[in-house]
């Protein structure tokens, strides 16, 4: 057949592909972090690739995102019908670059036929024109949950968070990994507290944000710059370094609640921070997995509470795989409705990307098959086919091997794909109702008859 | 909080989305849906959303299709460094219409890291101009599965696609199905024998295909407009409406064959469908579930052989819920390399809202949760907890009920989640370490030690 010249067909960059065996892997995460999030209840929903732009574009939304506009394109036979393809004169669309303004449209768009508190999860991919160079993609996907509910929503939805971070990070097995817990009115109340102005905190907490990324000395020049006191630098600093255990950490913060009786945001804070993590404890979360951190401050202007960070340790360059934290006027924005929520994020994608580089996962088998039965002789086929279905009705996923080849070549294939088991039937055993089982890992076989087959193969698996 | 005004937030048009049942529902179908499809070794890949246009178009791709071009549109704090951005001058890009291009490209692209025959499933949306009033979507999702080898196929492959999708339908439970079987070489190779000429034959395997769309009267005007004779056409007319058991049939097509020796490929149709037949049947597909019917064209033009359309008996309207086949020089498009295939494809997206319009399915509960902890004083919220963490790692799905409220109203919340069993704790029972467990379908309330309550909520779910 001729090739179609010229043709680049390379992904498009910053848009990358998996490889079966790194598909499979993701698919696994995906499977895990699901199973999770049901656990605790989550519905899962998906909200469309494309959103009005006026609703990516609501209230500033876009932020400093580069996103993706969509245009019809006519096949080159139906040009003249531009009017009739319904396409044109509709509305400015674009590619969705984040699951929040979508959830936000979302709920606008059904809030009677939902109930609340709503506690959903979202894993379809966003498309952002990050540049490649930063090592991250243009297509993604976030595994995003959160709760949200029409007036008061208990702190204990906050507790469970990092219960569910917990239960993921130790079912994917990725080794040791602290989530730092803190909340915003405890900086913001401090701030005050100290003397910032008003209207000089959000600034503030974005400077402290940054405080792993660009060092003590870099974050005294930053808060030098907006105006803030040299002594005050000097607080705040001392203030977000307290360190310790979470009992340590709590009773400090409740001595500086005696000390600054007008301090009620700061009050409130450390009262929410004691009651989230007291809830973290009786859901049983380890002690190893989580600790109190007031350096932690999330950018992201939108969070008023309790807010979290996850660290690998060890892996401290990766930065946080997991954060998030509480709101109040996020997701009613289309509504003009507070709705508190509180919500987590891993971003996918680029985690596999990275652990993987790290060297802290590994790659699945490029085939969810897990037996390969062997074509000794086309004759056999009815046979092999029958011997097949009869493993699959028992869970077990098969490839029968159509093509005759030798023994060997087959033994490769299977090996080449990850296969370890493979179920061999020459004339001998097929008028015997017997089958030989082959471990191509330390080259064992066995002879078993027909009917025990699944069995034998299930205890291999295992 | 104010409200963002003015902004229409509803979907774009034929962009819908899902209530949580539904997606629910749409979750399950997936995940059926895979286990199938791995079951027989075929392995999940995804291809990104955005290919480049010129892979989109390349030979004719985009057919009759209107698709999405996309383009960068930058934040207004940064329309200054458009150059910088990393995305003005790159080439033209495109939403990916279906899954077959990207395939082609995919293969491409990790030709030397793929194994073959390379059997693989993929499930992520597409995204066409489809005119909203045919009750088509503009985002949807195609379950699709192909095998594809380097040089021969063996036919049992196209064998193992009946089975597969006669498991799909069996597991989802949605009523009686028939897979109507045929092969492209036997309608070209009649129409070859009652001397169509060879420029005319895939213009009538077109026409045959509308046969249940527009009736055997349009048929025969159809096939008089391009040319065929009134005598021709009754011959085909006949030919396609051969009926009887798969036994009648392929003993009157081998009769066919012995009458008409010069027909080669009609001759070649034949024997391979006797085989793909025998294939079936060895894999225990139900002889209720699949027949053979010579007027099943499929109207792609690049089907070669094997070619099947699924029909839900009693919802003959819905159309073909499960099409696919076989192909030649498809996949191999980019490398200029004969590479043949066979797959089959459901669409899933229209599928589900069809299946849930003419109530043959049915929307899951909208949330995933099984039992709800209620809470009868905030003071037991510890035991609560622990209840709840307790029954999560026995693999239950649990909602613990944080804010105070009657117990009616708890309950309440359940019911309209779906929730059917509900564990209530007083005083009394957090003392002796019971609890009760009520069953909000019939009112039953059984009291059980705390131990035993994941059995018996498990024994009730069941």
């Amino acid at each position: 057949m001729a090739k179609a010249d010229k043709i680049n067909f390379t992904t498009p960059s910053g848009f990358p592909e998996f490889l079966p065996g790194e598909k499979r892997l993701e698919v696994y995460l995906l499977d895990t972090i699901r199973g999770v999030f049901e656990s605790y209840g989550f519905t899962p929903i998906e909200t469309p690739a494309v959103e009005r732009l006026e609703v990516l574009q609501a209230k500033g939304n876009q932020g400093d995102n580069i996103i993706y506009g969509i245009d019809p394109i006519l096949p080159p036979n139906r040009q003249a019908e531009k009017d009739k393809a319904g396409e044109s004169g509709s509305e400015a669309r674009a590619l969705k670059f984040d699951q929040t303004v979508p959830l936000a449209a979302y709920i606008a768009r059904n809030l009677n036929n939902l109930t609340f508190p709503f506690a959903r999860y979202q894993m379809d991919p966003v498309f952002r024109g990050e540049r490649a160079k930063d090592g991250r993609f243009r297509q993604f996907r976030q595994c995003d949950i959160d709760v949200i509910a029409r007036r008061e929503l208990s702190l204990l939805y906050d507790a469970q968070m990092p219960a569910i971070i917990s239960e993921i990070f130790t079912a994917i097995k990725i080794g040791d990994f602290v989530i730092r817990i803190n909340n915003r009115k405890i900086l913001t109340g401090f701030f005050q507290s100290v003397g910032v102005a008003e209207d000089k905190i959000r600034s503030c907490v974005n400077i402290i944000d940054n405080l792993e990324k660009i060092g003590e000395t870099k974050v005294k020049q930053e808060l030098d710059k907006i105006g803030i006191s040299a002594e005050q630098t000097q607080q705040i600093i001392d203030f977000i370094k307290i360190d310790g255990t979470v009992e340590q950490i709590l009773n400090e913060l409740k001595n500086l609640t005696e000390k600054m009786p007008e301090a009620e945001q700061f009050k409130l804070g450390v009262t929410e921070l004691a009651t989230v993590i007291s809830g973290v404890r009786n859901l049983g979360v380890s002690e190893n997995n989580f600790c109190i951190d007031l350096s932690i401050a999330r950018g992201l202007n939108y969070y008023t509470g309790t807010v979290y960070e996850t660290t690998l340790i060890g892996h401290e360059a990766l930065g946080s795989i997991c954060s998030g934290g509480r709101y109040e006027e996020l997701v009613g924005m289309f509504l003009g409705e507070k709705m508190p929520g509180v919500g987590i994020s891993i971003g996918l994608t680029r985690l596999i990307s990275r652990l993987l580089k790290a060297g802290i996962l590994d790659v699945l088998p490029s085939t969810p098959a897990q037996v390969m039965v062997v074509n000794m002789q086309n004759e056999l086929m009815p046979t092999y086919l029958q011997v097949s279905q009869q493993l699959r009705q028992a869970g077990i996923n098969v490839i029968t091997s159509f093509d005759q080849r030798s023994l060997g070549k087959q033994f490769q294939l299977a090996e080449k794909q990850g296969i370890s088991l493979c179920v061999i039937i020459g004339t001998e055993e097929a008028k015997t109702n017997k089958a030989a089982l082959k471990d191509l890992r330390n080259r064992e076989q066995i002879e078993v008859t027909q009917e025990e087959l699944a069995a034998q193969i299930q205890k291999r698996l295992s």
